[in-house]
């Protein structure tokens, strides 16, 4: 074989690459998958963080710029196709190293930060990362039992904002609550129940806070809003009960953003 | 057979209900399911809604304040499973008649509206509906080449507000905004290019106004945005280059719902 020939899904190195579509093998290795130009270009703009990019031919030539110097190996459709989680493949897949932070790092110096308590779907976490981003947050802490940051839905659902702020993993919700505390800021559980009402509170959106955002089907349990300085309820005007979680955070995040104006 | 005996899936009625699972099926007969307890009170509450609710002998019990004098079909698990979307189905579901409106009809004397066009996903389209419906929005009206309004999925995401307000479908993008606008509504367009910034659009946004969300991986079209009022972009602070449909969403209309205030 020469190193021009494209390897097959039945190569050795993409079937290793491979196993990282299992979190297991992705806390081991610390190692994950970015799938796409988007998340290719974020993780190439970190440094140290891209160990090699697979590419199919056609998508090397046509994200030559995107890809500059790194490090590409040649890999067929079917090899693309093995390492990528989309139905439609663009023909770039890069192994990455795990970025997290410690928590208390990650919130160094931030004057937003979002804490997901108990996130279960990958999607719903990757939208949230790429809300923080667009409305200015600083970091993102993903808490509890909360998905896998580097599940491949939630890489793809980020569109490229895993690459861009600080995260961190913190099993416990309530040490994650304290981090944000202990680095100047007040904490917002976000709650349907909460004492604050969103359209009242931008004296408190104005100084440095950090949102608390609970499971998609149960939110927030009471124990665990309690540990927040306040928290703050999404008037609901309709007969809908509530926000899907990615949008409650939407909601929230803007009208920080916005009061910050 | 007895009448408390539960349908098996493989009955006729079962299986007539099941082919409802797609969309020809669905426009066919102008019927659509409605999955689990939430979903299934929302159809209630609608008059004339609901042909016939399938349930398990478990779920009829736990659900028999929410099902009332519902006509209730007993069914086993297996059939419910048949008939269900969810991976955990909750024992209920409903056979309901179509909802949506003529276009002019369901904007009548909407003071805020939401027009999807093109909108693909069917669970965003759901999350925009439940969004609209708990910011105070009158109507929503799925434009152009949008997902089914009936499709499980988007039933789901809805989380019972496909029941709460008028849905129209318009396949016509040009259409729905004129109808709009005749209905007295200055239609906004949702756009990262707009000319007007939404932290600075407070004036505009206590008027009667309908905004125009465009398709998740492509957004408006440029000729589509000019057939808007005004064009109006959400300011993205950090390196993301745009939201996602439903959080964009849920960002402009509860803007909308905070300047009403």
């Amino acid at each position: 074989m020469t190193p021009q020939q494209p390897l097959a899904a039945s190569n050795a190195r993409v079937k290793d690459a491979r196993r990282l579509s299992r979190r297991s093998a992705r806390a081991e290795r610390r190692l994950f998958l970015a799938d796409g130009p988007k998340a290719v270009e974020g993780a190439l703009a970190v440094p140290d963080c891209v160990v090699e990019v697979f590419a199919t031919p056609a998508a090397r030539e046509h994200h030559a710029g995107l890809l500059g110097g790194a490090p590409v190996t040649l890999v067929d459709d079917r090899a693309i196709a093995a390492l990528s989680d989309s139905v439609s493949p663009a023909g770039l897949v890069a192994v990455c190293r795990f970025l997290d932070l410690p928590t208390a790092e990650a919130l160094t110096d931030a004057d937003l930060a979002v804490l997901c308590a108990d996130v279960r779907d990958p999607g719903n976490a990757g939208t949230v990362v790429r809300t923080a981003d667009a409305a200015g947050a600083a970091a993102v802490v993903l808490a509890g039992d909360s998905v896998d940051a580097y599940n491949p839905k939630t890489v793809r659902a980020s569109v490229g904002s895993l690459f861009h702020l600080p995260v961190a993993v913190e099993r416990d919700v309530g040490a994650a609550v304290r981090a944000a505390q202990d680095a100047g800021l007040v904490v917002l559980a976000a709650d349907g129940g909460g004492e604050v009402d969103l359209f009242a509170a931008d004296d408190l959106l104005r100084g440095p806070v950090a949102w608390l955002f609970g499971n998609e089907a149960w939110g927030l349990p009471d124990d665990v809003a309690a540990l927040a300085d306040h928290r703050v309820r999404i008037p609901i005007a309709g007969a809908a009960e509530s926000l899907n979680l990615a949008t409650a955070a939407a909601v929230c995040l803007y009208a920080t953003a916005r009061a910050r104006r």
